[in-house]
């Protein structure tokens, strides 16, 4: 196989990007500045050699502990759980948030052999031995989202004074009535708050 | 900067890849096997290393002439020009071309300051001494791509037995007439034919 044919495959390989979009990719690299596409290349090689799975919460980090566990200035008593670690980057743009985070590396998934043990639990339940006040679940708003969060809500049941809570649903801002899915509304409806 | 925000930032300046796009690459490879992330990095340090534009056609390749050129099958005494490499690939796609190539490199444009001399015109005459006897100009049907398309007639007037031949415009096959745009009307409106 050709170069060109070689790195078009790779970068049709990526998640969401198709053949055409994989040549454009290609062609673009070829086209521009040899630097750029070696800066590329070493910014894969980059990230391979240094980031590495946060031990405490599993956040990946070049940093160990990472950023947010090495912070004193984040409240250690308030965790934060979500399924990636690109969750955190959604997160912390939203600056409401100011605790710890934990990172399950996906969510439950019986039909592709995915349960509490391939997980990081038995570490989350570790952490909230040690004077965390609430867990607040940020898994995603889908079904397998949900039934993770049900588990960790059973899983936790045994800390009597740890407050367990979960992100509310609702309309998403910016949006449109009109668009939204039955289920939104009824969850909007079910979440109404006073004015 | 750290390892993940120096990646996401490479992937986003790659062309059509916003921040958001960037972040999910850079996930994507991070939990990935090591293996795929090197693949890719890998493929790009390939075709940095081995491919080069062809000295007779201008077509990148890993090979030196390309496989057009080396290839005797393929009718010499007609050349296609395309304004980049990546043309090619579409064409082929075709099946409807069985003849060489000529790449130029882009298309005139004197805002960008790209002349006649800053594209790949020269060696286009120099080829086109050598018993050719169509030159089919493929250029994009965009502004640019008609303005070279006008300039490469005029600059090629001198070999009076070539025959100068430019795509058909007309309505994309497959498309909605209620989507097509005046211009592309009145082009199949202009070029039509008996059925």
């Amino acid at each position: 196989m050709s170069a060109i044919e070689a790195l078009i495959g790779e970068f049709g390989r990526l998640p969401g990007i198709g053949r055409k979009t994989a040549q454009r990719l290609t062609y673009h690299l070829l086209k521009g500045r040899p630097e750029e596409a070696r800066r590329l290349s070493a910014a894969i090689d980059r990230v391979l050699a240094e980031v590495q799975p946060c031990d405490e919460c599993g956040n990946l980090s070049s940093e160990a502990p990472c950023e947010y566990c090495r912070n004193s200035k984040r409240d250690a008593a308030l965790i934060c759980v979500v399924e990636e670690a690109s969750d955190i980057t959604a997160i912390e743009a939203s600056g409401r948030f100011r605790g710890r985070y934990h990172v399950l590396g996906g969510h439950l998934s019986p039909l592709d052999g995915v349960g509490p043990d391939e997980l990081n639990i038995v570490q989350l339940l570790r952490r909230l031995e040690d004077g965390v006040s609430e867990l607040i679940i940020a898994t995603n708003p889908s079904v397998e989202g949900e039934a993770t969060a049900a588990y960790l809500h059973r899983a936790t049941s045994r800390f009597l004074d740890l407050r367990v809570t979960r992100l509310a649903r609702g309309l998403p801002v910016g949006g449109d009535l009109e668009y939204a899915d039955g289920v939104t509304i009824a969850e909007a409806f079910s979440g109404r708050r006073e004015m």
